[in-house]
């Protein structure tokens, strides 16, 4: 076989069966390789960024790596904004890319870059094969490196000749590391401290914002009266009727550090102590309250998990019923316009049991968070290294994984600019994908922060640069281009309708909902 | 004054005035100034790549650099590939990346990345400022360094505390230096080797394929029979009726291996030796013949048009006048199928006189490109680093350059998806900008180098990735969806009507040309 066809072996054998992929003349050997490899689903998207996007979205829903397949450093510089994101997520990824044949590196022909110069600022684990007789170990290790908790971005460099050439075969799986287990001592520690009456909070990201942490914290919640929070940018969290209540941070620096005051005690599971988004003049970076002990009980590549469990019995907490929430979905009303607030309560209502949430929805989605906490039960993704024009390829990726739940894409207008063949690949795949659009014409947020640096000065000029009018974007024709169902809704009336059908009708469906 | 104002002065005394811009957070000062400093026009893009491949066709018609403003590590990767295009078009670019407030840096909030990391591979010149102070002086260095010959990448960080800080006040513009002189001794060697009677070529770039240079050139040729030619990715050239024609080097090595036959001499100006797009299995990356003997007469940074024309004199061919190409455009015929073939044909017959054309059509313009040497006078843009998603954008910056001039922009469908934002910025500037898009359905040069580099099985899984239906693009919905009459063709007839309008009417046009 050839080296192709031994990295496509070796990525199945360790257990990668899904390929995000464009790929370029360095990438047809791998192209080929996939009709006599059986086992990998390769699905096309129309520019990279959808690739690494994807692949992120498929990671977060079920914790394992998809490959990406992308076309030397230029298709690899398409997709960083979102490998930036994946990696804030902690989400594990296999990046193939290809490049020049190692021969004809040294003729610097157009398309020859600095591949790894691309790749380091966002890869954990970095490699170029040297021969096809290693890609197949290549890959092995790339995938192990993947799923090194609590996950990682991986990159394998292939150069066309290693594609071509004869390989040794299939390459066994590698077992990844598992999580490191917490120490006793700092258990204890812990419960002790919980146990003095101090006001406490307990800060989750990763594993712990799924069922059995959650169910973990909330009798430890419910035991001691600490808060359960997440942070604005947490990757994945389980919510919903049924399920303790997590409270998220807010987003602007002076309502975080309102949402923390007087907490005596911060414990800490897979997360990092909360800073601002953005540094500001005069505002504090730090958004702890002075004086408040911060404790770490699981760093994020350790067991948060087991390490909550292991506190439950601490504290005496084993027995102890978590506090759930009751389905009971925010009103509103059918007259008036049709706002962000109520845009997110129509969803809230609506929204079917099990359903994904990719949330990305900006200035229109950070203050109405707050309004599906009580809507059935659903996993919510938030966009986690800022990097904009991401959920459109998250929530195509978290369809593919989960292809029998309900997906609900919550996009900014502005946002969604970057990241549109994301429809087209959702409408290929026939993926069950509803994608709001919350069409406010501008980059709302930055007339705020315009305001919050202190540098507005109602001048046209800056008017314009954070305005979508003129002309006017009209999302129904783009996704309908796009081979996407859409309609447009205007009135609260006609968003409703729009999407209870959504709702009840499996396929990509588009909103534009004019906010 | 803080640093954004001073930045903007600084820049529009070095002679930038043009700002191809997708703000964030940490730009909102520069923004702001905007309002404060005249002199700069700020062009809103809806994504990076669309900024960056804007400045490039801005720098490639007027020989200088506009700046961009990008949003953080992100924003910057979003337009890496057109930075790769633009730096193998020696396109002079100077890059304004806002970065955290640097007092922020040390919290790694979640946007926080390794800014330099991904500027390095496409910046010959790289910095961040370090203070308010430096700032404007800072911008001066970058103009200049972006001047350097023939044109490079300038990169500049600005951390947003230098944007909002107090400031020195304007830089002056510092002069860049000028192209090298070639030596004498070479011009009279290589005129020595032009009078022995070898089979000569002279292979240019740069300056050279612009009239001075092209006058010079064929002026040579007509004296000592040499043939003119310019390699496949050439930035510019100046071509049509009323000049000396240039031949352009094929794209696949097996047809340049052929076009260069014969060749014992081959002079270059301004290019490098020619090698193959890509390495393949059993062929050479090396195009020219054996025992073919390559002759500098001038690099890259050195004045190549002066060279030519002091070549001219040692030849004795200063008053030999150049063989000029007469206006004569290729006929079609109005029955049969629009092929690609057809629709180079009409854009060859109706392309107004001074016309710009940007021709990233690949599979569909790549074999036609000599059916426009007859053509009225024009200018030709390639593609120049083979990054897809580049012609749009590109033709975008030549219309703001040279807003008398008729934009015509032929983009294959596949790599129109990478840059559709591109025409939403036409429709908001009124830029007089006619897209044809190459509706052909599929990644068709893939299929080409599947076959080339030895992959083809005829697999359902490779036809597959390689293929843009299911469901088909409609590219008439998604550019009325960005504000651009739209209009599609399917016959001669169709599109020889709706381009003969474009032309004769002022403002943004696309034409989905299904060959």
């Amino acid at each position: 076989m050839n080296g192709a066809e031994s990295l496509l072996r070796s990525l199945v054998a360790s257990g990668v069966d899904v390929c995000f992929a464009n790929p370029g003349t360095s990438e047809m050997h791998f192209v080929a390789a996939l009709d006599c490899v059986p086992g990998m689903r390769a699905v096309l998207v129309l520019q990279e960024n959808v690739a690494t996007g994807a692949a992120d979205g498929y990671a977060r829903m079920t914790g394992r790596p998809a490959c990406t397949l992308l076309h030397l450093g230029p298709g690899l510089a398409n997709g960083l904004a979102n490998l930036h994101n994946a990696r804030r997520a902690a989400s594990p990824i296999v990046n193939i890319v290809g490049d020049h044949a190692s021969f004809h590196l040294a003729y610097d022909a157009p398309l020859t870059s600095d591949v790894k110069g691309f790749a380091r600022p966002v890869s954990a684990w970095l490699q170029s094969s040297s021969s096809a007789r290693d890609v197949g170990a290549d890959a092995a290790r790339a995938v192990r490196a993947a799923l090194e908790p609590p996950g990682e971005i991986a990159t394998l460099i292939l150069p066309a000749d290693t594609a071509w050439q004869e390989a040794e075969g299939v390459a066994p799986r590698l077992a990844p590391s598992a999580p490191a287990a917490v120490a006793e001592a700092t258990i204890a520690e812990i419960a002790k401290r919980l146990g003095t009456g101090r006001k406490a909070a307990i800060l989750m990201r990763g594993q712990a914002l799924l069922d059995r942490g959650l169910t973990a914290a909330g009798r430890i919640a419910a035991k001691t009266g600490a808060r359960l929070m997440c942070d604005t940018s947490a990757p994945r969290i389980q919510r919903g009727a049924g399920r303790p209540n997590v409270e998220r941070l807010p987003y602007l620096s002076e309502h975080a550090v309102q949402f923390l005051a007087g907490t005596e005690l911060l414990i800490l599971v897979g997360a990092k102590p909360p800073v601002s988004f953005f540094g500001y003049p005069d505002k504090a970076s730090w958004l702890t309250p002075d004086g408040c002990q911060i404790a770490t009980l699981a760093m994020p590549h350790e067991d948060g998990v087991a390490a909550l469990q292991a506190l439950t019995d601490a504290c005496g907490a084993t027995n102890v019923p978590p506090r759930l929430t009751d389905l009971a979905p925010p009103d509103y009303p059918l007259h008036g316009a049709l706002t962000p607030d109520l845009v997110m309560r129509v969803v809230a209502r609506h929204l079917p049991a099990n359903a994904i949430v990719a949330d990305e929805a900006v200035s229109a989605g950070l203050p109405y968070y707050d309004l599906t906490a009580a809507a059935a039960p659903h996993d919510y993704l938030n966009i986690t290294g800022g990097a904009i024009g991401c959920m459109m390829a998250v929530s195509t990726g978290a369809a593919i994984a989960c292809p029998d739940r309900k997906v609900v894409t919550l996009q900014g207008d502005g946002s969604a600019m970057y990241i549109l063949p994301a429809l087209w690949t959702q409408a290929r795949e026939a993926l069950d994908v509803t994608t709001v659009i919350y069409a406010n014409r501008g980059y709302k947020i930055l007339n705020s922060e315009l305001l919050r640096v202190g540098a507005a000065n109602g001048g046209r000029n800056a008017a314009s640069l954070l305005d979508l009018t003129n002309p006017t974007i009209d999302w129904v024709l783009l996704a309908s281009g796009l081979g996407v169902d859409a309609v447009k809704a205007e009135t609260p009336t006609e968003f409703e309708t729009a999407f209870v059908r959504a709702m009840q009708t499996r396929g990509p469906h588009l909103i534009e909902a004019v906010v």
